[in-house]
């Protein structure tokens, strides 16, 4: 078994032993030992401590020592919500949205998730795999260690089933968790614009047995929108997932006051999230529920609108995770430090409260923080180890700079 | 002489002879070639064309081959405003503004450009060197081929010549161009708070004879604002520094409509720069002149400011470019793919709008356009290679990716 000694450790930041998401003034708080080491056997934590008690029998029959060098050591990005399988980038409606055209008028030129659905039929699962593989790994390098990705561009039985297969198959081959969702009520396919009911049928009766059977999916998700998934039809169809083992996840609230976080409350879902538009009185919905608000800023970021009530929901109690949305439509873009850049800068959130955001509650937000999103000993050496900064807070204030020197995942540094 | 060709350039784009800033709709045209190959030979640009059309001398005596795998190359940014000298990065008064604290109570704290020249004061000129040497290599690697740096935080003849002598070393170091700005007016020094009669004086008779005399800058900037300097101590200021031969850029109308643009109109400026705030009376001022507005987004965004109005001020006629403005205070980050990418998301700039203004307007705006900002034969090879991508238009929507594979500095690939 492997043994690596990561030394003259600047600040190694994130330890913690609880498993219950953070909340509140808990969210600020950021374990550390400054000037410290870590050690790691095979892929998992084994032992930490500072530099001035560096034990002896630690650097007996070590595989590795990497000098840290004054860099930071806290755990990898924990990507809660993603689109990361889709055909093909969709810069061509970034472009028409600059010159002012309408979402109504986009999606009449055929662009919007039916663009991604329509190029979706025609790829093979296998350059699906591909592509998505290639963008994992460029997320791997920017320090993403744990992954959530949906379906929701195949919006019929044989585009979503592919989808799921994809991502099946990027859950075996990765050396970082995956979790897969499925999306099938992303929007209404042009088939069925006019027929609500049979397409929600078709995924109550036709995908959701087959996604069961094969064990495709961890999660149900719903677009909870107005003009897209009522509340209603919202908890109709995460209940028939429910039936088959699959909590929700729901994309609610971006848009409007959609009823999509109650939705989410009512189905006692994992998390609810985009959040950008909110009032005090769903607020406090969430605060005094167990379910998880994922903020996506790069959202709002790209579309230009307002940024997510960070600060109010914090302030409320509720337990926020921050995650990338990396689509071709809204978020081009699953760089989590940036994301973590972002929600500092823009959210006024604290660096330690959008590192714990981004890390311990985005593993609560897929239920791996038993493994993942912290720094304890036992859990996964899923790790990123920054550039010499002088301090925690430079992270997000440089928000240009790319300042992962290296990343580890399940004990071994990938950028060798 | 060396010689090196780069072939299969999926598009060879921002080919130019010209020599006058772009305005209107020229401003969105990008003279380009799909599918080609340059040549350099030593630090020049010395052929290119289209891969159907690679004549055979080309492979004669060649130094190197570089397939760019369809890559895009396009010239290198020209970051015509940087403070990127500077003694320490400022990420606690970040925090602070965080939690709430105003630009008032920052300063009470010692905050602010008064806290960079406190510390200006102690630090050593090599160590500032130093510091801004690898902070230029930084730069230079994201794609960074001309630069521009302000003094300013020295607000004392010792530290305004210490800051110039810096920024003398880089010139005469650095492998791409570097102009130098004499800043001296960026805020009243702490002792002369209560006589600004007094330093502007010290500017006039004390700094700039001996600025003068070692031939220390090529530009004068006074930060015009309100609380700052007056319209008035701008002119007064920039018409001494005029005297010894010093064009004056001047930062205008960032935090109100400080009549800095119209001063800088008056003096014939070679640029004004920020703009944050503006009004159509000011934009058509703007338009109708040879100086060109410098927009900053990256200030904007860090400072959770409305962006300038660049669709307004192209619409108006007005040549515009786009600067880092990398400094502690308000944007610690000097990237300017992320420059190019947050104009065009944020600020509507088409992506071939925003790169002409990162790179041909920018090189306007140092003056240097008869050799950078450009591809053309016999100018400077200051050019970015891009890892393969889809479209020109997919550099800013992938907004959170280093799209940059290598970066060509006199004829040398930088990251070998």
């Amino acid at each position: 078994m492997s043994a690596v000694l990561i030394t003259n450790i600047k600040l190694l930041a994130g330890i913690r032993e609880e498993l219950k998401p953070l909340r509140g003034n808990a969210l600020a708080e950021m374990p550390s030992v400054p000037n410290a080491w870590l050690l790691t056997e095979g892929a998992h934590i084994a032992a930490f401590g500072s530099m001035d008690a560096l034990p002896e029998a630690v650097s007996q029959q070590l595989t590795k020592v990497v000098d840290a060098k004054g860099g930071i050591v806290l755990p990898a990005w924990c990507d809660s919500h993603t689109h990361l399988v889709f055909p093909a980038s969709r810069e061509e409606e970034f472009i028409d949205k600059i010159k002012g055209l309408s979402y109504a008028e986009i999606a009449a030129k055929g662009g919007g998730i039916l663009n991604s659905a329509r190029k979706l039929q025609d790829a093979s699962e296998d350059q699906l795999f591909q592509d998505a593989w290639k963008r994992l790994q460029e997320l791997m390098r920017s320090g993403t260690g744990a992954i959530e990705i949906k379906s929701g561009y195949g919006l019929s039985p044989e585009g979503e089933l592919k989808m799921l297969r994809v991502i099946k198959r990027l859950k075996e081959r990765a050396p970082i968790p995956v979790k897969a969702t499925f999306l099938g009520a992303h929007t209404y396919p042009a088939a069925f614009k006019e027929d609500h009911e049979g397409y929600i049928r078709q995924i109550i009766d036709e995908m959701l047995p087959v996604i069961a059977a094969e064990k495709l999916a961890d999660y149900i998700d719903v677009f909870c929108e107005s003009g897209f998934f009522s509340p209603e039809e919202t908890i109709r169809i995460c209940e028939a997932g429910k039936q088959y083992g699959l909590k929700p996840k729901i994309h609610a609230n971006q848009l409007n006051l959609s009823g999509g976080v109650q939705a989410g409350l009512l189905l006692g879902a994992l998390s609810v999230d985009h959040l950008e538009t909110m009032d005090d009185a769903t607020i406090s919905l969430l605060a005094a529920s167990d379910t998880i608000g994922t903020l996506l800023p790069n959202a709002a970021f790209f579309l230009r609108m307002p940024f997510q009530p960070a600060r109010a929901m914090i302030g409320a109690g509720a337990a926020i995770a921050l995650a990338s949305d990396l689509n071709p439509g809204s978020s081009p873009s699953g760089n989590m430090n940036l994301v973590v850049a972002m929600s500092c800068i823009q959210m006024k959130m604290l660096p330690e409260e959008a590192i714990n955001a981004a890390t311990f509650n985005g593993a609560c937000a897929m239920e791996l923080q038993e493994q993942y999103g912290s720094i304890a000993i036992g859990k996964k050496a899923n790790l990123i180890l920054t550039r010499p900064v002088p301090s925690l807070a430079y992270l997000p204030y440089a928000f240009g700079s790319n300042l992962v020197d290296n990343v580890m995942i399940s004990g071994e540094f990938i950028n060798s």
